[in-house]
């Protein structure tokens, strides 16, 4: 029973969590038992229900899956769905029409030929979801396209009233789709391109802060200054940037779907924030690597340390302000006016170290940062310009 | 028409490419169009068609769904769909009992509290589906639940035979389920456990080639000798290596749904290949992070680079010869024999770099990359001696 206790207790402060980490999350719970009930009602009030009959519950049903966290894996989802079901609709009605031809002469043949077209229907639309690029975009719609096709093929061989069967089954999803849709976007609708914008900014940041702190305590200090818990923190940290690509490239793809808004145009380059993160996920590889160093370092005689202590110093912090002018530009989507006069210190304090190189390690490291850093740079201007 | 006739010759390049990399897909192709084609012989026939009506549609679509390209996946829609079909059931039988008792009194009641327990039970679902271990097991039992419920509340007002509704839905779901397991299994099926496994030997090889690769060729000779194309192969498949975790977690996800099979016991320590797959990650940035110095290399002088060349290239190649080791291992499921051997190699020419030290770059990060190496073979000897 304490175990219980304990349990309830977990789950509720996970539940807590949840939500403050992401308020978002609960108006989305509002948002979807709002709109299901809404649709419900096509089906309790007497005028909706005898237009469509039982085929209702595909408006219910498609509300269910249609309805996502971001606008973009909204419209993705609904534009899929009616798009697949009005091409599947009209091919099976199409491959019921020819099936139907020789029927007076062969009645064996319908059954045959309808079996025979769901069967390579759905092999060639299975085999074209392994295509990368459609994958990302059309996956769910080549998946009901194989559905309403052997649903309308299968039934159309009972109904006799396959046109008829068809609207309806499109009609409902309309109606589904739509009041998605609508609910969607009139509340507090979330932006998978805002994410992927604050996204790039907070990756640029952690690297910044890493910078900053990497050359503010550590070079100074002691390694001991850092304290292990602290350090698991920043490498957990900087892991995640690593580790950033399958979240980015998703948040790219819904946002290719979305409408413009706020502050994103509709020629926005949203290409130009995977290219940032991929530099952002090289330069946190190097930044690991660096952190990694804070152990090892101990064996780096101190009288080699305060050599370049200077120079390194200056190297880390100044990318590190570099990277927090490119945060800040992103965020505020203007141009990072000091962040070049910091690179150019950067690269300065570089320059300084060579002539005292060949007796120390971290050097190289930092340079390849400050290029990175450099086209980061270059490429931000060409984003905030837009 | 030269532009299409272009795009065709593209596109039939790009399936064959599609079809070669990975002939499973052809297979599966050739399983989903028979799984569907079977299933729509319960409506085709009579005495099948009889018994359950219209329903026997929900049997199309539970196939259609559920078919997934591995085992794993194919199950894990599978359990999940028929337990969230049964439980939400269940509930909206139970909800429907409980709003129609006080009907003679108020009749207006029962679709205000059906609506009102849509309403709940959809949005404390929606919630449930954030929690993250959750939503990578559960995430379409969620879904499914949600739209069972609400589908048998909604028609449940409608047609007063809730209980044979939630039946048929039920007996039609365990049927489409059935028969996509039964097709998916018999038919040459894809384990994702044993995927995860070669994923995990492949990585592995990549980062033995690249050490190989490295203490061979390049220390040896000027960087001239490395040429840019290859440069570029061998940085994307480090590329590879390090963006491989949300590979290597939907895997590990999908594994742990499947039963055993082949060499694969009841309790085959799938968490070790998360462990491994991390370090493999953590050791290719390190090689990324080398592999920048391809370049910037030029800058060294000669006679620096010819006092440690020795020492690094034992580094290099030993490491490089012990992941090749731990990668055959894995692969044929063994005890790596030689790979200590290798490490221990290593780890001397590590400790002979040390007096040599302070004037080189490489040396902490080899040294890094050789404990990782190490830890690669602590874990693996676990792994391979289950």
């Amino acid at each position: 029973f304490e175990n219980l206790k304990t349990k309830v207790g977990d789950i509720s402060k996970l539940t807590k969590q949840l939500a403050k980490d992401d308020p978002r999350r609960i108006v989305h719970t509002i948002k979807v038992g709002f709109a299901i009930t809404l649709v419900s009602l096509f089906y309790y009030f007497d005028p909706f229900y005898n237009g469509l009959g039982v085929d209702a519950m595909w408006a219910v049903l498609t509300v269910v899956v249609v309805f996502k966290f971001s606008v973009g894996a909204t419209l993705r989802k609904g534009v899929n769905r009616v798009v697949a079901t009005v091409l599947g609709g009209f091919s099976a009605v199409g491959a019921h029409k020819l099936s139907s031809l020789p029927e007076e002469k062969l009645p064996m043949l319908e059954p045959l030929f309808l079996g025979l077209s769901v069967f390579l229907t759905a092999g060639v639309m299975t085999f074209i979801r392994f295509f990368p690029k459609i994958k990302t975009r059309f996956d769910y719609g080549l998946s009901i396209f194989i559905l309403t096709f052997s649903l309308i093929c299968v039934s159309g061989y009972r109904t006799d009233e396959i046109l008829d069967m068809a609207s309806r089954r499109i009609t409902t999803i309309l109606i589904g789709t739509s009041t998605a849709v609508i609910v969607y976007v009139v509340i507090c609708p979330v932006w998978a391109g805002s994410d992927l914008h604050s996204l790039a900014a907070t990756n640029l940041e952690i690297l910044a802060d890493f910078f900053q702190e990497f050359g503010g305590e550590y070079l100074k200090a002691s390694s001991d200054a850092f304290s292990k818990d602290n350090n698991k923190l920043t490498l957990d940290r900087l892991k995640k940037v690593v580790d950033s690509k399958n979240n980015v490239d998703s948040l790219f793809n819904l946002a290719m779907w979305e409408p413009r808004h706020r502050h994103f145009k509709y020629d926005h380059p949203w290409t130009q924030y995977q290219n940032i993160s991929e530099l952002a996920r090289r330069c946190a590889c190097r930044a690991e690597v660096l952190h990694s160093f804070l152990y090892t370092q101990v064996q780096t005689p101190t009288e080699v340390k305060a050599k370049f202590r200077e120079a390194c110093m200056m190297m880390s912090t100044e990318s590190g302000k570099a990277l927090k002018e490119l945060s800040l530009a992103i965020k505020r989507m203007n141009q990072p006016s000091n962040a070049n006069h910091h690179v150019q210190n950067a690269k300065q304090a570089a320059e300084n170290l060579y002539p005292l190189l060949r007796s120390n390690i971290r050097e190289n490291l930092n340079l390849s940062d400050v290029k990175l850093a450099a086209t980061v740079a270059t490429i931000l201007a060409d984003v905030v310009a837009c």
